[in-house]
């Protein structure tokens, strides 16, 4: 818990490629909690082009963004680009430092991870990205929300709906994350028990699986070579 | 069901004040559809601002959306502007005529009953709005998606994610859904059973309703001008 007369700087950073619910699920909640003001961060003014062609708007640059109390950083097939383009990699790194809470979601750990700040962190990523996680030096759980100190590590997509009502609830307490909850009318009935790989049938695992198997193998491959530029344990074994 | 073969148009309409997620919860699922392109309307081609400023660009005028299969109508406080603009109104019950399913989420229930769509239809909104849905001549039920024919009618905020799967396996098919729900990774953990007022503490809940009693006000009022415009049952009696 944070007093609740201390107003938060929520930041959340933005970028192609982008997928735009790991960002706009988590702004449904952290855009609501008491006392905070949320700041939408990406490296020029112009708007962001999401994996599916969703165009967003930042309100700032890197550099214009204040000292924030919280860093939000989704995920999605763009993150690629942002592992090896310092602008964000140095922003994260700085802002992570006087951070009183780091928040990823999704295959936003793997960012978080090119910032060398995953280092022998328990983390959570997409489901299709967890295999990354190792050589990024993190040990990777499948909870759908990990906390290791003040890391909350989100799993894939819809999971930063949950990490954020987690961390609201951590920040300003129970009742004003319930409330939030009401509000968003949050009481989920998926049609399918089919949101996990363990759960979904095989041969739609399967096809899932296929359908991201380059982009894996990219992910590995830039992994790889942050790891030795970092010069990360597993990385340095691979 | 509808033939894989058969490309679909589907339409969101954003404006100003809207509740950022009943559209990008699912555009999450839509933009996902096989076979199908998802077009992004809205009164200009200006930003709209979400109602906690969250800034999304539409791709295309009212008028130049093509004829859609899909009609997806979020909603959220900006909702009450809507009900009353022409422009708005004809362009969705103009394309609800031809599309083969109408999807509304949260308010975008009392739009479309506006536009003298809801007339003897069971639907559903949010849990704050659910008394105005009578005005509109609508049924209410509190359901978390409720399917009255080719329309579908998610609740508050985060149900249009669940209505959005459940529409896309009648229109492609579960295996095709399931597919979309495991990229998605949605095997919801909320922190809280706190979703719905019947489920939140009540201290919770009182706060809730009291930080929206204006906004249900004002909305009763609008519901009433538009009941007695369109000749509605209850309208007529109130």
């Amino acid at each position: 818990m944070i007093p609740a007369d201390q107003h938060l700087n929520i930041g959340s950073v933005i970028f192609d490629g982008m997928d735009q619910i790991d960002f706009t699920g988590p702004f449904e909640v952290l855009a609501r909690i008491p006392n905070s003001t949320l700041h939408i961060g990406s490296k020029t003014l112009d708007p962001i082009t999401d994996t599916r062609g969703l165009k967003i708007l930042p309100e700032k640059t890197l550099e214009d963004m204040p000292k924030l109390d919280i860093l939000h950083v989704p995920g999605g097939p763009g993150q690629e680009d942002l592992m090896e383009d310092e602008d964000y990699l140095s922003f994260i790194r700085t802002q992570a430092e006087g951070a009183k809470y780091v928040f990823s979601v999704c295959t936003g750990a793997l960012i978080c991870g090119a910032a060398g700040l995953l280092r022998g962190k328990r983390a959570t990523t997409h489901w299709a990205a967890m295999e990354v996680l190792p050589y990024l030096g993190a040990i990777p759980l499948t909870d759908r929300v990990v906390i290791e100190g003040n890391y909350y590590f989100a799993g894939g997509v819809t999971s930063g709906i949950d990490g954020a009502l987690k961390l609201a609830a951590d920040i300003r307490g129970d009742d004003a994350a319930m409330q939030i909850q009401l509000y968003m009318q949050y009481h989920p009935e998926p049609p399918f028990d089919a949101g996990t790989p363990d759960r979904a049938p095989a041969e739609v695992v399967e096809r899932s699986r296929n359908s991201v198997k380059e982009l894996t193998a990219r992910r590995i491959e830039t992994a790889k070579r942050i790891a030795s530029k970092l010069d990360l344990p597993y990385g340095g074994k691979a």
